[in-house]
């Protein structure tokens, strides 16, 4: 589930126009040759779209290339006018360019959208089905099996018959609710269902078994009371043949171990091309340096070419574009809050023998990589696991271990909930870490955009939640919840770096207590975490040009436990007050101080600019822009208040 | 999981006194004999246990007895001083009795704790660190595996060697997070883990394999990589041979699966001796009856005896007990809301095609049994699989059916969170149904009382947090959640019945308003659900005999939608305002109005009263007093307020 920010190409992209995918459609080819043409072509325009969208997953989305061609094809089928015959999705879903390139050359997405990778208005990072053709929404591991039963019994109900393909990965099932979702299917007798597996062996960090050994999963499948059958995932026709045969069988389940190559035409990303004992496969998510890029198209072009030839469909036009990309030109120093995370953490390891390291799979991404170098034995890689990852923690921490458990805080808030509660119980201490925290970076989509986490784990019982906003700071998160704090902490981490337009002087933390950093008089904005702050600040001066005040800019870390008495004695002299938070009002920064200033009868009213709709996906300025939350917005939204103030 | 309140025996009840247990354990009997006429003693026990609680599990308690003993005494079996050579501890938890009648019998728990089940200061429905001996808290299912898992490496980190027995139940295998636990075990070669799998074919509902046939369970364990070996669990000489054999497996974890009988040792509580095509068991949860209550202790006592003397013991004394019991009589009409919210659904589905009901495992709680009786064809039982539930019902709800999901609040509100999540990002709708809402009853413990549940769903967009506090008002939200609302509603219920003091006149919910349940001039008190404004309206009585002043009593159900207007409007005559909120402060009902007064700059200032710790297991009346919301306190505690204004 990584989703790590790659390099940007800006320069020759190239991709395959429609009118060739037109041409494979209306040629006289076999439905094999077709769809294996279809796939040739289709990956080089998944190569366009991610390193266009300047992020995204290559890996499986060429792993599961033939599978997406085919399946795609096979829901497209109409039986009449309106309805399909089919129902195919990707539970996975960070395969998505995959899937929207074959639905884009099928025509059943408009071409247009092959510049809208990750773009507002145009194709989210991970399915959504307010895109035409989208099924459900997926991102979030493990859901597709339960889902698509849910289909299936109403279709049932209403007395229409049609099969489900749900496409799950092989790291996927290592997620408990892929096994919770497999037992009743068999109670139900659901023939309509086949889950195809693209096990192309590798989940976000490494292989699969070194995290998690599959075993004989045939065995393992079948033991669920599955029909199992097993083909190579990347041979059309093999694919094809179990299909049809698996159409046959009407009152099991099915499943298809497709067995596939990661990064499956592209040699130097093919994983079978790697030694095994490869520490981390480098093209799982992310999109590719320049030079990987002009690698890779010119043998996925070439490779296509050939084909066309070789079908006697003539020459294969394709089509350059000279992508203009974002500037990534950083003037100052940007702040890394997960790499300063990570150095903290080694450097307070190396004093204290209680502490272990758990992660869910985005070794990378929670910024873990040096920290199992240094510290293997108390490194633990728990897979794609996380309620499991946090009760080994919370068995640890009863034995008198520190755990510090690490995910993206959109799964780490939400996924082991319930496990985080029973943890508090025990009135041990553990320390979670979310990373990828908020609104940005909005490529990957809503599924991983974490701005509801403080409201549901704030109310688990001794949790503090703390966000710092710079690297010094979230050093001194890191000591103080290792050293100082007595019960649990949550550290939410913004995972995209910043350049910050203010110096960060030396700190000190106390608790519940804000640090200013930029004072003022008439105005106060209060924010936390670098994105927000740093729009703040920006905004700050522009108001304070604009309405001639001066507006004081406050970070405020403690997200669930609030010094009163600070707050109060610090605030008296604005006559305003704005909150911006980078979550939704509920359970945000905004409605605890508004709740806080009542109490204490503090005669100020708070403002809220908050997030108040379901995370867009984009560009980050984009998104942004989208939600009311750059600072243009910001200074208009202020500016309003200060207008009728 | 299911904990239904069963009926009170009052008047004589027998136990076995610690002597009997003494006299056996020093009696030169062998080890296999000893286990036996110790689960004979402890089952009697157990049984009074739960008759004298008034509730608690018997069937699991009785099937998993041998276990028990066996494990608990080759935990206590020490290395030397301070140090066990074992660690058992049970994950399924509310085979409570079971556990601690053994650890009271063997002196590892005081034994006046016998005479404390699921009273305050004594034990808790589920088990809790807290108590002597007590290794891990369980009571939400599925994540024993896992703590061990996390001990084991803890041990290993230490250099500590132990061997960890883990006991869960066969319905607790629908949880994912069984399965995810078991992955990885695997490969960290964990042959200090065992897990002993109480086999007794029936969950709270019914059977399994009516749910979720367990198919192969051996094949299905040893696929996950597992050893595993097959027993009568309930023959003392068969576990401890497999338990002995297991220790020689050094590199693998170990699976026991133990075949049992529920309700082992009354011959009318045996599963066995049922239908197999029995639609309910009926001693899963809940106190025995005084009639069956007097059967079973004889058979039980009975057969004890016959043991102690076979085995030239000598006579068994026993200790009768007359329990005076808390009062069950009821004066006047008590408030059944989960039984109000069944009639309502059941009335609706009537009249609309669409409605589906998907239960996991409690139909019995959930009020779900007329619901499948009527129509048997829209209740899908999940079994307990929350999360697989939550998307099936997203799945269901994408083709156009209404899904309304229930469970407990505790568990759905946390377990399928971020299923809930995704769900609502397709914008369709969903009605959740939690039901065992809030403090009360305190029986089960801290696992089933659900005081957070408002703030862990409040933020999941689109969706409706409602609490009805009357039966009237369950019927009002039935309606309007499935015909009015036009978004997801999650409908909180209160499952203790209740008198209250006051006459529900019609009622006409509008969206965002509250209701006054008694008018009032000085002071406001606002509350939600029935007991908590049943304690609202006693205090308002009380305080205005002892103040002389006028109190209103409001009811707000409207948990996370409130008409700012309206409740501005309509608290302005009051001087003092109280929230009195049957959950923490954070997210609960007396912190989002303190917000919004300071949003609307309304000079009022708000008093909120809520529960501030881990909720503690007890009878209603001491759990109420600990926690400072029974009357005498409520009345106190403003009583204060209005000293001090």
């Amino acid at each position: 589930m990584g989703d790590q920010i790659g390099e940007i190409v800006n320069g020759k992209l190239i991709f395959i126009p429609f009118r060739e995918f037109l041409r494979l459609i209306n040629s006289d080819l076999s439905r094999p040759n077709k769809l294996k043409l279809l796939s040739s072509l289709c990956r080089v325009n998944v190569l366009y779209m991610v390193a266009n969208a300047g992020s995204g997953h290559l890996g499986s989305s060429f792993s599961s290339m033939e599978v997406m061609s085919l399946m795609l094809s096979e829901m497209h089928t109409k039986k009449n006018h309106d309805e399909t015959l089919s129902v195919f999705f990707s539970s996975k879903g960070h395969d998505a360019p995959a899937l929207y390139s074959v639905m884009i050359g099928l025509g059943i997405l408009d071409f247009s959208f092959i510049h809208q990778l990750r773009r507002l208005n145009g194709l989210p990072g991970h399915p959504d089905i307010h895109t035409p053709g989208i099924v459900t929404n997926t991102g979030s591991l493990g859901m597709g099996v339960s889902k698509a039963k849910g289909m299936i019994i109403a279709d049932r109900i209403k007395k229409i018959s049609k099969n489900y393909y749900v496409l799950t990965g092989d790291g996927e099932l290592q997620e408990g609710q892929f096994w919770e979702s497999l037992i009743s299917a068999k109670n139900f007798k659901m023939g309509e269902l086949t889950v195809i597996i693209d096990h192309n062996k590798l989940q976000s960090d490494t292989f699969v078994n070194k995290v998690s050994d599959l075993g004989d999963l045939e065995a393992k499948l079948a033991s669920f009371g599955w029909k199992v059958y097993r083909v190579d995932g990347n041979d059309i026709e093999a694919l094809l043949e179990v299909v049809e045969e698996g159409k046959k069988v009407t009152n099991q389940p099915k499943v298809i171990i497709a067995d596939t190559i990661k990064g499956k035409g592209v040699s130097f990303m093919e994983h079978s091309s790697l030694d095994s004992d490869v520490e981390y496969y480098k093209f799982h998510s992310g999109a590719p340096n320049p030079d990987n890029y002009g690698k890779a198209a010119l043998e996925l072009l070439n490779a296509a070419i050939v084909e066309f030839e070789s079908n006697s469909l003539g020459e294969l036009a394709y089509e350059e574009i000279n992508r203009i990309g974002m500037s990534s030109v950083v003037i100052g120093k940007q702040e890394k809050l997960v790499q300063a995370y990570s150095e903290a953490l080694i450097l307070e390891t190396e004093k204290n023998n209680n502490i272990v390291a758990l992660d869910a799979d985005l070794i990378l991404d929670t910024g873990l990589i040096p920290f199992k170098d240094r510290f293997p034995d108390r490194f633990i890689e728990c897979g794609i696991a996380e309620q499991d990852m946090v009760s080994i923690a919370g068995g640890m921490a009863l034995k008198g271990m520190l755990p510090i458990v690490h995910s993206f805080s959109c799964f780490l808030s939400s996924r082991p909930n319930e496990q985080m509660y029973n943890n508090s119980t025990e009135k041990t201490k553990i320390i979670y870490v979310g990373s990828l925290s908020g609104l940005l970076p909005a490529g990957p989509g809503h599924s991983h955009q974490a701005v509801r986490d403080i409201a549901s784990i704030s109310s688990i019982p001794g949790l503090i939640v703390v966000e710092p906003s710079n690297e010094l700071e979230t050093k001194r998160f890191v000591e103080w919840a290792i050293y100082q704090s007595k019960s649990s902490v949550y550290i939410r981490l913004v995972s995209v770096p910043i350049e910050l337009p203010y110096r960060v002087e030396d700190l000190q933390l106390e608790f519940g207590r804000g640090i200013f950093v930029k004072k003022g008089v008439d105005l106060l904005i209060i924010s936390y975490g670098p994105i927000f702050l740093r729009n703040a600040y920006i905004a700050a001066l522009e108001i304070e040009e604009k309405f001639k005040i001066s507006v004081g800019v406050l970070n405020i870390p403690w997200l669930n436990q609030i010094d009163e008495f600070w707050v109060s004695k610090n605030i008296n002299q604005f006559k305003n007050i704005v909150v911006i938070d980078n979550h939704y009002y509920e359970g945000g920064l905004g409605q605890r101080i508004g709740a806080i200033f009542n109490k204490l009868k503090i005669d100020k009213q708070i403002t809220c600019i908050c997030i108040d709709s379901i995370p867009n996906s984009g560009q980050p300025e984009e998104v942004l822009a989208y939600h009311k939350m750059d600072v243009v917005s910001i200074v208009n939204r202020i500016s309003k208040i200060l207008l009728n103030s």
